[in-house]
């Protein structure tokens, strides 16, 4: 992204103030709008309305995730609502949208606007920085809560996706001992490649009992109340997988197996991390499509 | 692979031996053919003739490639030749074959004479496991090579798939600064992610005056007069890449540029570990076919 | 550690619940003294009064620190005092007693009764070990207080001690760029050999302004008012050093630096690992004597 | 080292040559003496005679041994000797001689012709940085000569010093199970520390015979008759240890077991690397000498 833009920040978390100081930082022109009951520092002045916002910009950025209930953009720092269709409404067909998880919904809506919209958590690369802040999130949670070091003790994580992969590599810098469930033989082959313990998935009940500590990555119950059964009573759980989890939770409260649903972690352990991210994948954005 | 099995090992080097080795002390049945003039020791005693070692076996396992003619089996062990539709003719429909680098024009064949055939290097998990050696081969070439050491050194890897990505995590293991050329987003991601240099395609005519060693992994020249013209000296380029190289090497030479191109390392290098991985990979194939 | 022996456990803190945990575990006889208002789990009966335990046993293990005003011994879960006097008083020449930072005053006191004591924090293993948790703790609480990612982010350690040395492995593990600042020659060799980034004292000033997050281990203050003036505002500064610590603390909070004073971790982060290496160590003390 | 300088090197093997280049080019006076037979490439014309080199240098620099029979100056590549005491008559009391391995003989000469001389191998850090490319080349040798990846094979190294802290590193980052050798129980808490699985040497008997290469570093026999009868035969013993060594050579040979002494590994497998240390050791001989 060679040349300066102008770009609207509509809504949002931290990450978006934190995203628009770094686009403001390198000569670009930010206009904000939805954050006025914000706890944190606002470096920026919000426009008057929306409609200023958008009209003096090039790109339209909006919140991760979009929108929580397909009709107002989420933002939780606006002392109001946002409708989507009141932006889409307010922008031209040369802007470009850009925000994270755009729903079908939203994205049919976006169409009848003639608003060009990217989601940007589509974007591989910005899936796989995104994994960077989830993975050290993770652990520091499994540090605030284990009595024991992470180095040394045993750590399976379930899946070899793109948490799995950069939460195994970290573990193992930890010193670690570090077991990776995968079904596929290719990936089993990489776990061996890497030097973590492949763990197929016949062999999992096996593995179970002797782990200090379980990430599990995979949206689908695994963790079933047999598995959970064999597991030690001081072992604790931490599920990074989006609906439905990859635990059976009530299960696991039964037995009184420590369990926690980890979510959204980069957005609260490291926002700054998290903005730098997202700028780097609208420059990629924008160079792509050459506006 | 729980069962006892029969298995009819026919030519190839010295990994199929190995391999041979590998089954039956597993309790396999092993019958070999096409190692007369192994320089080798060979442990097992070959059977009279080609027909009798297939005979006797549930499976039949050629070399890795299969053949360099079409016509004949990759026999550089045996006293004679083996007519591949010889072999085929005495393979019955309920046996498998099961070799490196089938060509089409051998498929066919194999049709022709109903006979049931997988190329094991294509399967994944048996390339990703090949990486291991390659990598291993490409880092003693280059620590033969290299007056100075690769701890400390400027190495680049061009490409980041199965040889890429495993090279680079143990050049970093052995202390060198690893940069890698990629030219996807995520892959950049990826690079990052693991700490290496990520050094975008239109970035690396910036990168290349400042390497010590560079290894390529991509079958595409990228190393052209220009880019080898502002290459260091005394840097040493090793070429992993199949046919046709990514190196312009009447180029480089002209300039004395010092260049190797490695190919077929699993077996030089490391062949009882080459063996073990297509023992592995074979025991994935039976299990996925329930045979 | 052979056979079964017998352990009196006087005061100190969670570890040495978990330390006689573990010393039963393996077999051992133990009898506690001092923990009647611990608000964790105690799974053993206390004795009637200190001399019980003392008498049914043949080590006596104290706390870590043994005491904080050389009178009376670290009992921060007893209901009451337990003077050091009375504790020596009630062992026999054959008695070996065990704890952490026993000092001058007290070993003379030991002495005076004739008791045989060792300060296991004096012991090189238990310091080493012991860095392990420290340098886990120190990195729980940089993922906590930091907006950012470990990850890539630009982390200096002062000092290459057991804590320096260990901090840099996890951090450079986790993909953090790792500069270690250190005085001598053979030292900052040690640092190139492991691939962080050598900063020699004079060339401090040089590296400050650039880091996000500065790990202190040297107990002297060298980050001083003009060092710290060249500091980023939002760098963050842990301080593990023991009294006086190395940072000017007053002037930091002045210009608005965020500074940690982070002491005593292991027993805090994690306990049940600290009592672990408590108890190994106290197997080699045992081993050496031949008790 | 900040002023130019002047350097007479004298004798030595290609190293010194390196050094001379590497002197050279950041600025100094270089008077070289004693290649005149070099069959490699000398970039400084040889002064006249070893009288003209040292006249014009302020330090001069002998070869790394300095001498191998205490009379003449080790020089390989010299079309003559070199007496020590002709070298010593010609320097004067201001100037410096630098050498590695000077015996007492040598530095009783020196002080008989008031010669000030400093043994760069007793240096920490020249020691330090000489076991880089000491684990390089031992790695480099292990590959050549095993026939299965160091990436999953069991390797144990004897010792915890230099070269066994940095090999440890080393094949660890290749992917090695890597197994330590020590007698400190402190030792064993900094190899446990790392990740690599600690040795003690009364267990040095269990370990062995899963061994697939050992790295002797210790010079004391302990790889004895006993020891080596348990050894797999195909397992490669590498020792790295001066005289005496650490292997019973004849009774290896006579049981078959393959075992290489390997000495001088860095001039051998890393000339321009080693001679970059020294030139590094050097600069800070000078800087604390305040020349």
């Amino acid at each position: 992204m060679l040349r300066k833009m102008s770009f609207a920040i509509i809504g949002g978390d931290l990450r978006n103030i934190k995203l628009a100081d770094s686009l403001f930082s390198e000569g670009n022109s930010v206009y904000i709008y939805g954050f006025k009951k914000a706890s944190f520092d606002v470096n920026h002045k919000e426009t008057e309305c929306i409609q200023e916002a958008v009209m003096r910009s090039e790109v339209v950025i909006g919140p991760l995730p979009c929108s929580n209930d397909n009709e107002t953009i989420n933002t939780p720092f606006h002392d109001g609502k946002i409708l989507i269709n009141e932006l889409f409404k307010a922008m031209s067909k040369k802007q470009l949208f850009i925000a994270g998880h755009i729903s079908e919904k939203v994205a049919n809506l976006a169409q009848v606007y003639n608003v060009y919209c990217i989601d940007i958590l589509e974007r591989e690369e910005m899936a796989v920085l995104n994994a960077i802040p989830t993975a050290e999130g993770a652990i520091q949670i499994a540090m605030e809560e284990m009595p024991i070091t992470l180095h040394s003790c045993n750590a399976l994580i379930m899946g070899f996706g793109r948490i799995g992969k950069i939460l195994a590599g970290m573990l193992q810098g930890i010193g670690s001992q570090v077991y990776v469930e995968a079904r596929k033989y290719a990936d089993l082959a990489w776990i061996k490649s890497y030097g973590y313990k492949p763990v197929y998935l016949d062999d999992l009940a096996g593995c179970l009992p002797k782990m200090d500590v379980i990430f599990n990555t995979i949206p689908s119950i695994v963790l079933n109340a047999n598995m959970l059964s064999i597991i030690k009573s001081d072992c604790l759980i931490i599920d990074l997988a989006s609906k439905p989890g990859g635990v059976d939770f009530a299960k696991a409260g039964e037995i009184g197996l420590k369990t926690i649903w980890a979510l959204s972690l980069p957005g609260k352990v490291a926002p700054v991390t998290a903005a730098r991210y997202i700028h780097e994948t609208i420059s990629n954005i924008i160079d792509e499509l050459g506006v």
